[in-house]
């Protein structure tokens, strides 16, 4: 991962933290239902934008390095990996 | 929303997130980008069993009593928010 | 479901099925991969409408009258199925 | 994309195509709601496994010929695409 995706992502990922701790306030305030799970939605949200600048990242640097100059056992496993985690995110 | 449902909540919350705190970490320590993705994909799922159970709390006090006492407009705003909250979960 | 929520749902899933033909066609000419992925995404969101559409008459229809009229055991079995629709599309 | 992976593809989506349909009648017998949007969820799932083939075998053909062949524009152009279509799916 390049320097500048690691830095952006520990910055949103401290964000979203905070962003959680505001919710378990909401709970403790007794706060409405649906506003804390539309809450509860946007923070899964902002995780979703922090995995996709790692994996772009990721794709721009390990990936395009294994791809150029690895074996074909770690070419294969790269790119294992990335329908991994589109397969995962890719539901229902 | 009952009040062991709001508990569960809370505890849940603050286990999500010190595990994105352990996130952070995984990122200083410059670990390998899939084993972060698949981190942050982990605190999503336990954030969606978090509002899965806010939201069947909800069903079985809120909107039951809506349906049963209020008056038509008022059971056609928590209807139209259990629709407008499965939309947004319901993508693509 | 009412009437009109079903005519809807029956034409959109014509559509969407004659969409789905078409994609067989861009494969059987070889068309560009990612194409093909885009409109399989676009298949699956115009799905999603379909059924956001009918969990919102469902609420308007049967589980309003299950909650209105039924015993306890039909009105938990109504929530619990909200919740387990809920639960599915909620990932991750 | 590789003869096989396309041959599998056009084979399932014509299975969905059908089992679509299949849907269709199913409303025009007034089915439960909750029993038809079960379908259409497994329609999605079933969906989601055609374009996770097609993205594997694109990332072991096109994407790893552009990587190693290609300049810079293309190589860009073609990691840009692999990261909007995981976007896509990673929602919320």
């Amino acid at each position: 991962m390049d320097p500048t995706t690691r830095a952006d992502a520990v910055h949103r990922l401290k964000s979203i933290a905070g962003h959680i701790n505001g919710i378990v306030r909401m709970l403790e305030e007794d706060r409405y239902c649906i506003d804390v799970i539309k809450q509860i939605q946007a923070t899964q949200q902002a995780l979703s934008r922090v995995s996709e600048g790692i994996l772009d990242s990721h794709l721009r640097t390990c990936v395009t390095t294994a791809i150029q100059d690895a074996d074909s056992g770690e070419r294969e496993r790269v790119l294992t990996e990335i329908t991994e985690v589109f397969r995962h995110t890719n539901k229902p």
